[in-house]
């Protein structure tokens, strides 16, 4: 099992976040290593604490409207290994070590796994 | 200057881009080469049509409501090399070569140049 890195972000950097009207924030999921960009999510405000306090990507589904900590039924859970936050604060990147098959649903090792122009099919 | 490559998507692949209740999808711009992930941005239909027939990154600004060339203004232009679209086509993955001084209006090569518990004060 990956090595768990929380990470202690001060009250100050946290108030730098703006959420959007539903109180979501935009996060980047990016591989440590590769830089392969894995997926994007949402994050709230706990999900965040959530994430930086206990190392494992943890996100507000939209879908579900609830708590999805990353991997937690699949297996293919993400650490986090680095965390930071946009110019104007609207937007998330967080680095991290992915476990399992891949951070998609599909198997798929990142969820941009489909090019524009690659189809031969119109 | 560059080299400009347009992406010549099928109508196919363009259908399965997703957009939210305001037209837009979230578009990652990652730096070609070095896996930097330079900012993310916002597109509605158009934008993404010009931006992969022109080569260039092209956004619609939330904050101005209008079509946003990125770098016209600052210098700071995108060069589109490769664009994908992810698993359920609600978000966009663009690998760009990044001219001028970098992708944010503070002069930082990227965005995201804040980490969270980087900072001494609490």
């Amino acid at each position: 099992m990956p090595v768990v890195t929380p990470i202690s972000a001060t009250a100050e950097e946290l108030s730098r976040v703006t959420y959007d009207a539903d109180g979501l924030v935009t996060a980047v999921i990016q591989e440590h290593g590769s830089g392969d960009v894995l997926m994007i999510g949402y994050m709230n405000g706990d999900t965040l604490r959530q994430t930086l306090e206990t190392g494992r990507i943890t996100f507000w589904s939209r879908s579900r409207q609830g708590v999805w900590v990353k991997g937690e039924t699949s297996g293919d859970r993400m650490y986090l290994r680095e965390a930071f936050y946009d110019c104007d604060g609207d937007a998330l990147l967080f680095k991290v070590e992915q476990e399992g098959r891949g951070a998609c649903h599909t198997g798929d090792h990142s969820c941009f796994h489909r090019a524009f122009g690659a189809s031969t099919d119109s």
